[in-house]
């Protein structure tokens, strides 16, 4: 079989399904997604079996114990994929929404709807739970999705896949629709990064070895998800108790992800009350702290932190702290470290407040909170597709509307140009 | 001098430079403007003489009449750059408009504020005039810009950006926010297509040759403009005296630009009625008609359509007719051949204009007015950068708005993810 063949027929029919998908009634998309969702819980049996037979290759292939969770699937995580099909199902359509409709002096009426990208090429990993999270997502926003899953998932992807094509199409999703790539060879990724006028849009989902191979590859559009290395400020002028709860949640609360603080930057002024204490609390919740000298005279027996500190997302209990001698030291800090995720400043200063908000570029920029709020779910979107650390067409958290693009409708009575 | 070296020491010195625009105020920016705005004015003398240089070695290298007039400036035009300049000063600053604002549940207070997008690179051809309208733009909306114009325009543009860039630096732009590639070796773009990091947009402006070059190659994210092949369908309910004072318009107003029409579609119940008087009036102001067998059956003496003819893009005073079965023929061809630029029906049937206005995919989707008006002036913008046919970010005339990005900036008091 020829793999580049094989991607383009696949992008070919979700191109010819994305057309019809465009203008399906909300009704129409609704009951696809529920029918899917109770596939899921009917074919529970089948699609256990076959991740069975992908955690015992796993197992075999010496996958780390986080990886064989990531894949694992059971009846809790397959009611969790089939609550999310409906949840989404419960959600707004942005298709047809208009943005904003206005007459120009020669009476033309304008008017932005927003209307589906077309066909949108998922990368992703290990995780099964991703296929039907997207592909859900892609179906509600109108339109067809391209899923590629990783190979430690194969069987797990097609079983679920299967299960929630068929159930889609027999209830009236055009043909099409979803799409799973069954050969996980990396020349598949590679084809679809070349397929300008098939695929509108490729959004990598993983590792950054894995956006990174997208992002410098790809000719189609792309999304940038995910790598976040993200600071705390603690000003001067920082209610310090607050800052220390702010910091053991950003830290602690749940170290893996891509929202949480990878480097803390405490004001000179500031440090020799906050950090001493900070450092009994960090050390007994279990953070290894890798600190600059001025660290290391307020918190004994931590790691000296060296420039790769600076630049890590350590995804893990492990945090890097540096004493700084301003809000511009720090604001130098995070620009030149940072990733433009999400960046916060502690402090009761109005003036400094808002120069750091002005001024600090980033998807999310906090004052007096955690950054482990940057998520579509508690932005109030409903659900997300991933974070975009990219500045163009979306920024930050992905919900429906990020997978949108809009048209100018206009109105006319007859009017020619002048 | 290495060429690589050269082009990224000016996107470093553009990056650095954005920094420092992107919180500038409006009335900082708008002092610039306007200087850059008289001093064009006083260097008007030395502006002419270079852009003689580029003509007399365009017409020794035999460049065609269209093309030197292009190349030409004059005193009007350079009146014309100067007042561009003072239009984009008078209008409103996107950078800090807060597009809306939420409080969440637990009291946290988010808002999606308008920021720049940082560097954007105009790579273009041999029109002077865009050295000055794309500064402008770029300055206003808070972004450095690097611009890469054609090598027949050379000693052009190079007198013209260092007039602006001193008189901008002067009145208090920082150093480096308007960058010319002097370098006009090919070399030159492939180096800026790769600057991730650094350059956070191009925007190719010109043939397509070049859009498809930087569209094909470029790892930086491209908004595509430009490419129109636009229809006009008139369908069997149209009110055929209006339709015709479309299509004239539509063809011949300015027939090089991308949003005139290039191919007419008519319902077989109108063509009878409709084609004979219509290739009366188009023969009769100059316009080369390549119609289908039906058409043929209706005006005399012209040339039979190919299939190349149903894919051309004309920008001339040709016309591509096909008589269509209904109008969801008319839309497969549309969905077939357009380019998703402008697309318009004529009708006064008020279900096909709903199903025109919802299922044709294109950045404009007209009823009964010309395809002419897809233009950030006609559309009410104020001024133009481009017109993107792309889905992601921007889709149809881009304004000011169009070069930002936004941020969301969260107000709290301490809260912490549960």
């Amino acid at each position: 079989m020829d793999i580049n063949n094989y991607i383009f027929d696949k992008a070919l029919k979700a191109k010819e399904a994305s057309r019809k998908l465009a203008y399906l009634s909300a009704e129409e998309k609704n009951k696809a997604l529920i029918s899917m969702s109770e596939a899921l819980i009917n074919n529970e049996t089948f699609i256990l079996e076959q991740n069975e037979k992908d955690l015992k290759e796993g197992k075999s292939n010496g996958m780390t114990e986080a990886l064989l969770d990531r894949l694992a699937l059971n009846h809790k995580r397959i009611e969790d994929m089939a609550l999310g099909l409906k949840n989404v199902a419960s959600m707004g359509d942005p298709v047809g929404q208009v943005l904003k409709m206005w007459r120009r002096p020669n009476d033309l009426q304008i008017g932005q709807m927003r209307v589906p990208l077309g066909v949108i090429g998922i990368i992703y990993e290990a995780r099964p739970n991703v296929t039907v999270d997207a592909a859900a997502l892609c179906i509600k926003s109108g339109n067809a999705v391209i899923l590629r899953g990783g190979k430690e998932a194969i069987n797990s992807n097609k079983a679920i896949a299967d299960t929630i094509i068929k159930a889609g199409e027999l209830s009236g999703l055009p043909k099409g629709s979803i799409q799973l790539i069954e050969v996980t060879d990396r020349e598949g990724v590679n084809c679809m990064m070349k397929l300008n006028g098939y695929i509108d849009v490729l959004i990598p989902r993983g590792g950054s070895g894995l956006i990174q191979n997208v992002v410098k590859n790809s000719t189609v559009p792309v999304i940038e998800t995910g790598v976040g290395n993200c600071h705390v400020y603690v000003d001067e002028d920082a209610d310090l108790e607050m800052a220390e709860n702010i910091v053991v949640n950003a830290k602690t609360q749940r170290p893996a992800v891509c929202n949480a603080m990878e480097t803390l930057l405490v004001h000179k002024n500031a440090a020799p009350k906050f950090l001493p204490k900070l450092g009994e609390t960090l050390k007994a919740l279990g953070v290894e702290i890798r600190g600059c000298t001025e660290t290391e005279k307020y918190i004994k027996d931590i790691v000296s932190a060296e420039e790769k500190d600076w630049e890590t997302e350590y995804l893990n209990l492990i945090l890097a702290v540096k004493v700084v001698n301003s809000m511009d030291e720090a604001m130098d800090h995070i620009y030149k470290y940072g990733t433009k995720h999400s960046e916060a400043i502690i402090t009761n200063n109005y003036k400094n407040s808002q120069r750091f908000l002005n001024e600090v570029d980033a998807a999310a920029v906090y004052v007096n909170a955690s950054t482990r709020f940057t998520d579509g779910s508690e932005f109030g979107f409903g659900a997300e597709i991933g974070i975009s650390t990219q500045k163009l067409h979306a920024r930050g958290p992905m919900g429906l509307e990020q997978l949108t693009t809009t048209k100018y409708i206009i109105y006319g009575q007859g009017q020619t140009r002048k």
